[in-house]
Formats: structure tokens, sequence, C-alpha cells
């Protein structure tokens, strides 16, 4: 990804790759509501967004979160995708509708008022929700938004969709790629909260490309584990995170092996954009695990370091904190029984080695010059509207045990994280 | 524990009952020296600590971290422990001795030192040191210390040595118990980097009572179990974490039943103390895990709430945000395959049900209510050093599957913390 310098420049090479695949159609609207049942008397505004297949399709697929007390609309959405036919996506953002009293009956009366301005069967419609958990969609509101939404569908960009999902989002992610006649394009949100398994993240792929349905989920569900499932900002997985593919068929599609290697070059660099936008995010970490004894006990590793607050918050300090990231990685090891060796581990910072067979490898002008490296790859911790650079901390873990790898991202801890998620609500 | 509104008077507080057991003496140091390797020029200081009993004791326990890479003192202790005779301890600050090119060397040379001058074998000496990881010892200071170390001991008091092996904790923790015609004192410290398994957390039981060794141990891994590995102030588990016991056998022991009652309530009392000196701690979280379906799912679960960073940065705000626990449990829930039926979920605050069956039970003046309680039970996040007060923001959780419970305390996430672990070695 380029660099930008406002957000202007970052929206226009958005639109450049925005262009909806055949066979779609999508709208957004905004409503006003109160959440009055919460004492909140001030309005406040939601986004709805839709796309809208031309007909209802066959070829679909759902990734959820393993949160045991998933959301109304992952409910609802995980136990249509077992039927025939999907046609058309509602979201919206704002209110979760998770927990809420009688959270099914209004998702279904707000997706029954979409079905029938389109002439779709409801059981072909899937919600999808993001925002506060325990407040009750507005469904009044929303319903009464929805002829609205509708005469505004268009076939132009997906853009407005990428926009309308956000949240604590600071800026819209939107990735597509051509592949033979047709392309796939995707979106996501989610800033916070975001840990394996997808945690308040909702992502969308649309192509015009004809796969079958058992394809596609399969590449959807390997997508996921190799990006969204790879991230980490706060190791929180949230109860509303999902990932929903459609594929309107109208052209043939590329051999599988190459659809897959597009489906993750997407999915990760969404995932990317994820975590250089999480709240208050000041660097972004790549954390490659490499010579482990198996692939996800790479994964558990990386994710140690980059969940570990106190490496966080290091990093977040400038501070290149070898002592923190070797703490993290032993106690993960002790905790969940994974064989390493402190004699046989290497750790690099930037491709200085910093750590070699268990002994640290530090001294004053390799610590001044990590700590200059982190200052360098810092990004704002405020929202700009447009990711500054796509630099990242560059940490590899050599375990010295085996074979295999895996790379994880996450971000560090910052002043603003706490912020942010300390005032959420108010 | 009663209120304080200044050091000077919980500092009294804890001289009345930090009379050392019989049997034991006890003496600090501080010395000075640059960590010259790392190019920092300045120099710092080091406190040392020992504790000495009158003869080496046949009854002795430890508890370990279970940090894969353990800190130098930490392989010593343990393999000490395994003889048959423990005379005294060594501790320092500062420097953790961990990863360091010749730590074992670095800290037998020290030991070594202080075994001449008292005339104890080396091998009824233990180690423990706290502080950076990575960096060595300053052996030459630390022996340069020694003499005047074992000049200063004296019989009286143990609050000098609980005040030496503070790092970053904000007050001395001590607390004592009389039993029969004994008594137990213990010391803890610790203040980040705590989660289970007494993560960076040094804690040391000293009694005149006559109790055989395997009994010990046993009491001393339980107590650690029940209070030490309950707690959390960020999920780091540390690489130098141990709890040691000594016990010099001058009086007969009461029922042992009434010992392990007092072992406990020292241990749970020092856990307190050490969640309420977290970090930037702003509140202490209390969460009660009930009718789960064992123990050990109470505490995984009660963990996984006590960890949420997002619930951690909520609880700072003074947010009442049942959402994001109940998006933590079912996280944690999901991930630890443990059953967990939200429609037989509720969820209490202080007392006030947020959650009943699974759907939220809030509204505008519970919010209100709640959100006043918790700024009622918050603390200063400054280090005062001293205890503010030692009210908890109590939150318990009723799965509805099973009889069993359990306690964990943990800490929010605030600014400061942030801070503290930014700045940490600068």
């Amino acid at each position: 990804m380029a660099q930008f310098s406002n957000e202007g420049e970052y929206l226009k090479s958005l639109e450049c790759r925005a262009a909806l695949p055949e066979g779609f159609r999508s709208a957004v609207a905004q409503l006003r509501f109160t959440a009055s049942e919460m004492g909140l008397e001030t309005p406040m505004s939601m986004r709805l967004a839709t796309v809208v297949a031309d007909e209802p399709l066959s070829s679909y697929a759902g990734v959820f979160t393993r949160n045991r007390f998933p959301g109304t609309p992952v409910i609802i959405a995980r136990e249509r995708l077992q039927g025939s036919r999907v046609q058309a996506l509602l979201i919206n953002n704002k209110v979760a509708n998770v927990g809420a009293p009688n959270g099914a009956a209004d998702a279904e009366t707000v997706l029954a008022g979409l079905g029938r301005q389109l002439g779709i069967a409801p059981e072909h419609l899937l919600p999808a929700s993001t925002g506060v958990i325990g407040w009750s969609l507005p469904v009044a509101e929303m319903s009464a938004a929805i002829p609205e939404l509708c005469e505004g569908l268009q076939r132009t960009s997906l853009l407005p969709v990428a926009q309308a999902i956000m949240t604590t989002d600071a800026f819209a992610k939107l990735r597509s790629v051509e592949l033979g006649n047709g392309r796939v394009v995707a979106i996501a949100k989610g800033a916070g909260m975001i840990e394996p398994n997808m945690a308040t993240m909702l992502a969308f792929f649309f192509t015009d490309l004809s796969i079958p349905r058992s394809t596609l989920q399969a590449l959807l569900r390997e997508t996921c584990d190799l990006s969204f499932n790879r991230i980490s900002v706060d190791g929180d997985q949230s109860t509303s995170d999902m990932a929903l593919m459609m594929a309107s068929g109208r052209h043939a599609a590329p051999p599988e092996s190459e659809l897959r290697a597009a489906m993750i070059e997407l999915g990760c660099g969404l995932a990317e954009d994820i975590v250089r936008n999480g709240e208050g995010t000041g660097h972004v970490m790549r954390v490659s695990v490499e010579q482990a004894r198996d692939e996800s006990e790479a994964v558990i590793l990386g994710k140690a370091v980059i969940n570990s607050p106190l490496v966080k918050a290091a990093i977040y300090g400038n501070d290149p904190n070898v002592g923190r990231i070797f703490a993290a990685l032993g106690d993960c090891a002790g905790t969940n029984d994974i064989e390493l060796d402190p004699g046989r581990l290497s750790i690099f910072i930037a491709g200085e080695q910093v750590l070699a067979d268990g002994r640290f490898r530090l001294d004053a002008a390799k610590e001044r010059r990590l700590s200059e490296y982190l200052k360098r790859n810092a990004q704002s911790t405020q929202a700009l509207g447009y990711p500054e650079h796509d630099r990242s901390v560059e940490i590899t873990v050599s375990c010295g045990v085996g074979a295999f790898r895996a790379e994880v991202l996450g971000s560090d801890l910052s002043y603003e994280y706490v912020r942010e998620n300390a005032d959420y609500r108010s």
C-alpha cells in the first residue's frame, strides 16, 4: 500500500478498487435513535448498509465467532447459511444486538421490512450487527429507514458500505483483486476487541466468479484462519464477529490455487488494516515464529508476544525490551506445555539478534539503534482517517526445535487505547 | 485492614505486626552500581536483604514460577530445596538475573561471600532476585556490600526486608498471625506482571512453629494456589517469581487445620495487597464465579473477566459495562471449551443483578447507581505509599450449571499502567 498524507488521497485510492462485482447492488442510509431504556436521551446516529444480489445465490459462505455467547445476528446468519439460497445482507453499526431482551424478534422484524421492500424471501436475508452489547435494536427507526435505503441501491462502488460499517474504526478498509474476467472485493470493520476468531470484526467478500459453495466455504475458512485469526489488538474476542462471502457466478473462476492465493492476500491485507487501525495503535508488531515444532504452537507463541501487556507497553514506549518478549514466551510455553528450550532460542528485532541460545545479546549501541528503529516505525495514536504508512515492528523468534513457522500481527498498548475503551459509551 | 491517610500511619500498623519469629535475624543494605554494559552510565541503587536462621533448618518449602524460562535464582533455589538444610536467604531487587551471560556463576559468587561472612555452607543459602531481565548482577558491588549487610542483622522486625524487596511497589506488604506460642510472618513484593503462578512476585513466610517439611511444602503449595495464583494485574507471568517458607521449630504447632487457615489468610491478604498496589491500579475487582461445574473452570472464567483489557478499561472509566463482561465469559468458554449456557447465566455488580438468564437487566437508574458505586470504590492511580482503602468492585457471575465456586482478584487498566510500563527502564 502506498503512503498517504490525508484522508482524501486514501479514499481516492480505495475508490479505484471499490467497483462492485457484477450481479450486486449496494446502498447505505443513516437514521437517528435514542437508547432511552439506558437513560441516554441524546439522539445517536446509526448507519444501515445493504448489499443485494440480483437473484438468490446458491454460492455463499460464512465463518463465525467461537464466542460461546454469540450475538443474535450470528445465530440467525449461521442458521440461514444452512439453507439453499442467500440474496442480501443488512448490516448496522452502533447496536450489536447481543443479549437484548427481544433480540431475535427485533432482527426478524427489520429483515422482514427489507424483504418486503425488495421482494426477497426473509430466509434469504442475512443480518450483521456491531456496536454496544446489551442494547436493543431501534426497530421502528430502522424499519422506517428501509425504503430510503433501498432507493439508494447502486452498482458502482462498495466504498460507501465499507464506510457505513465503521464504529471506532479510524479509516475504511477495502481491498480487491482482479481474477480472470471477474473480481473479488472485500471490506472489513474492526478496531478494538480484535483477537483470535475475528473479534468484533465484520468482513464481507463479494465476487462475480463462479465458485461452488463448498469450495467457497473452505476458502473462506482457510482465509480467516490465516488472516483474521492471526491478529490481535487486545486479546478480546467478541460475540458478533463474522465473515461472509457471496458469489454471483457471472464469470468462470481461475484455478483454485489462484483463487486461494487471492483470497488469502485479501484477508491478510484487511487483517493488517485492522491492526494498523487498532484503537490507539502506536506500532504494528509483526511477530514471526520460526523453527517451531508445529504451526499451531508457532501461532500460540506469537500471540503470547503480541498479547503481553508488558511487551505492548514497552513497544509503545519505543523500548526494545527483549526481557519481556523472553518472559512472555516462557510464560506461554509453561502454561500451554509447549516444549521450548531457552538454550536454543534466538530473538531478532529488525533483523538484529538480541538473544542467542537463551542469552541476551544487547549492548548500549544496539539498544539505541533499536529504540530509534521503534521510533521510526511508530504511527500517530490519533485517528487520522487514513493509514500513515505500512511499516511494522519486525520481531522474529527462532525456536530451534522444528521446521514450522507462523506470523501474527498485533498492536502496542497506548494511553489512547485505554482512553478510548474507558469512555466508549460516553 | 484499617483505612490509612498517610504512609507513616500505614508503616506504623505494619511495624506492630512485623516482629521476626524466634530463631531468625534479618538485615538490609544498599549499594550503587552502573549497568554500563547497557550504556547506562547513571549509577543506580540496589537493595540487598537477608533473613538468616540461627542454625541450618530442616523444615522449609518453595513454590516457583511455571514460566518455561525461569531465572537463575529460581533454578538454584529449586535445586537447593532438594537438599537437607536451608539457613538463609539473600534477596536483591533491580536485576532479576534472568538470561544474563554468566548468571549462575554470578549468583554463586555473591552467595559464597555471604556464606563466608556468616559461616554458612553455600548449599544452605537461597538466592532470590527481582528486577530487569537480561542484565547481569553487579557482582563486585554486591560482594563488597555483604559485610555491611551482615553487621546489620537484628531480631526485632521484618519490615525493613519487606521494604527492601520493593521494585515498582507503592507500599510494603507484610502480614502476620499469632498461632499458639508462635507466629507466622509473611512479606511479599509484586506490582506489575502479576498473573497466575505468582509473576514477578516474591513472597517469604517465616515461622517459629515446628512443622514437618512435607506438611510445610503442602501448605505453601495450597496457599499459593488459593491466593497468589488467583490474582492478576496484567496476565503476565514472570521468570522470577517464587514463594519460600522457613520454619525454625521453636514452638509446638497448632492442629494442621488451624495452621492451614492461617496460611491461607496470610496468602490471600498479601495477594490482595499486591493487586491493590498493582501498577496504576484504579480499582480492585473481586470476581466471584458461582455455580460452576468445577473449581478450575470457575477460576478460568473469573480470570477471563479480570484479564479482559476491555473490561479493565471500562472499570477504570467507572463504566459498568456488562456487555464486556458477558463477551469475555463467552470468549473464554468458547476458547477453553467450557460448557456455559447463556440462558442460565446471571451477573451481579455490587449485588445488583445486571444479567438474568442471559438477558441484560439494565436501566438508566441502575447504570447511574453502578457508575457511582465504581467511582466510590476507585483509588488513586498514583503511588501513595499506602493503601487508600480496602474496598473492591464486587462482580458475581452465576453459571447455573454446578455447585463450585472460586474468587479471583484483578486490577483495572489505567493510563498510569501504560505509562509505568512504557517507561520502566528509563
